[in-house]
């Protein structure tokens, strides 16, 4: 019989995560805030528990998917937590994206309780939880990860192990301001181009063939030039993950000029109510400033 | 009997750019402030004149490749300068990296004395003008382009019409912009990872895969990885081209609020005495602020 694997958080990432699970021949036992996505995977063959406690004692790999730190924390450690149902020698996989510093702290607590804890955080949206393409980024120890292997490959496709626990979580910290950096200089080049009359399309077609080249130009350049705001990622989840960064870096003392002031600029997204918007809409906030929007 | 071309500009790109024209069977009359060079073209078979006037006198079509917008100034309207020779008809092609404002000023006095001119700025660096590989980001009459679009072609391979006079430069202050902010966030990255004690170099593998993915990740992050700040692109030039980008900011009251800090990490570059070093090394101004140099 296949090997039992719990699955809690069935947002928009974690439902089709854990479907793609019972595709690949694991028997799932699911637990959700909301009972909507629970019925929807156990008609999908999932079987339902009244807690996370109750996932724990029921699988020896359990997965969380949940929107921030202290979701997890609570999850894990809280009343009717994972903690309380734990077995010696399982293992959870935290794939949610929240801070390397809490990663960390669980990741000790899980080991004090005889269970073995990985970060998993992922990339590539929706689209890459459904099509099972998702990149992820592990920390923790690599036996455990080799143990698990078959199980992240049934979600994604890029899994690398990064380092120590937290080290999945700082990488995927570093995910996110990369793209931010280059998000935010494109958006000022394309609002330097259209004040001074020249076609942003035509700079991104010219900057495509040399160094300035990248993904965010590619993709997000090309969202720019049609002001598609759809989501894709939300500016609110990218909020969440700045945060993320930015104590990330307050927590290890490293300043971050640049990230903090792409950090705000995020955060004016989200003050502007655009929280819903793809995150690349930050582009919008700096042709504002600009008076080109 | 093939078309005479003026070059004026013998430096570390405008040599071997000559080189490519005399190899491409183009007559080359030279002009530059230092005789080594012009020794040097004329032993490759260029004619030597006695100023950029000389140079416009002998030349329907007129190349200048100078360090910055005041030498170009110099060099067409200065005293014994290309305007003073220049016949009806001509075309001026500017390969500098310039202001776009120098630049339109420039196209609007060459087109009062019935000549034409281009901004035609490049990226590539010095390989890529040896091997005549540059990118070439032209500014001006499209007709006037199509023109000399030969005489580019023995120089670079993508060369790309962005729009009116000046908006080469604009294109080529967007190019540099862009790169800076990956650069700087790149930076910050590493940094953040060193200092929590997780590999940059598994930061990189991973951020590779997906969107954070770009040309100076790829490039840049190697050289970081190695500790190689060998140029390559002189942090000095950078650092010109920075000036440029705010200015074009200023000119055009375009608020760039990520480019200003990154132009100011550039600026603390040079002023470490670091402007002979390539400019990817503005990743060691951000790891000494985290102490991770």
């Amino acid at each position: 019989m296949a090997e039992t694997i719990g699955f809690i958080g069935l947002g928009l990432m974690g439902r089709p995560m854990a479907k793609n699970l019972l595709k690949a021949g694991y028997s799932l036992v699911v637990h959700n805030r909301s009972q909507g996505p629970v019925q929807d995977l156990v008609a999908a063959g999932a079987k339902a528990a009244s807690s996370p406690a109750d996932v724990a004692r029921q699988a020896g790999v359990i997965i969380t998917m949940l929107p921030d730190g202290p979701d997890v924390q609570l999850v894990l450690a809280g009343p009717n937590g994972v903690f309380e149902g734990l077995r010696q020698g399982s293992v959870l996989i935290d794939m949610s994206t929240i801070s390397p510093v809490i990663a960390k702290e669980l990741a000790a607590e899980a080991a004090r309780r005889g269970a073995s804890m990985l970060d998993a955080p992922v990339s590539g949206g929706e689209i890459g939880a459904i099509n099972a393409t998702l990149s992820i980024m592990v920390g923790g120890d690599a036996a455990t990860l080799e143990r698990v292997r078959p199980i992240l490959a049934a979600m994604g496709k890029n899994i690398v192990h990064i380092g120590e626990s937290g080290a999945g979580q700082l990488c995927k910290a570093c995910n996110q301001l990369v793209i931010g950096g280059s998000l935010a200089a494109v958006s000022e080049a394309f609002a330097l181009a259209r004040k001074a009359g020249v076609d942003p399309a035509k700079v991104r077609e010219a900057l495509l063939g040399g160094f300035a080249a990248s993904r965010v130009l590619e993709v997000h350049g090309e969202r720019m030039l049609q002001n598609n705001w759809k989501p894709g990622f939300r500016a609110k989840l990218y909020h969440k993950d700045y945060k993320i960064v930015m104590n990330a870096a307050g927590a290890y003392d490293v300043p971050m000029p640049v990230s903090a002031v792409v950090a705000q600029l995020v955060s004016a997204l989200v003050a502007e109510g655009r929280g819903d918007d793809d995150y690349s809409a930050l582009a919008t906030i700096l042709w504002h400033l600009a008076g080109v929007d």
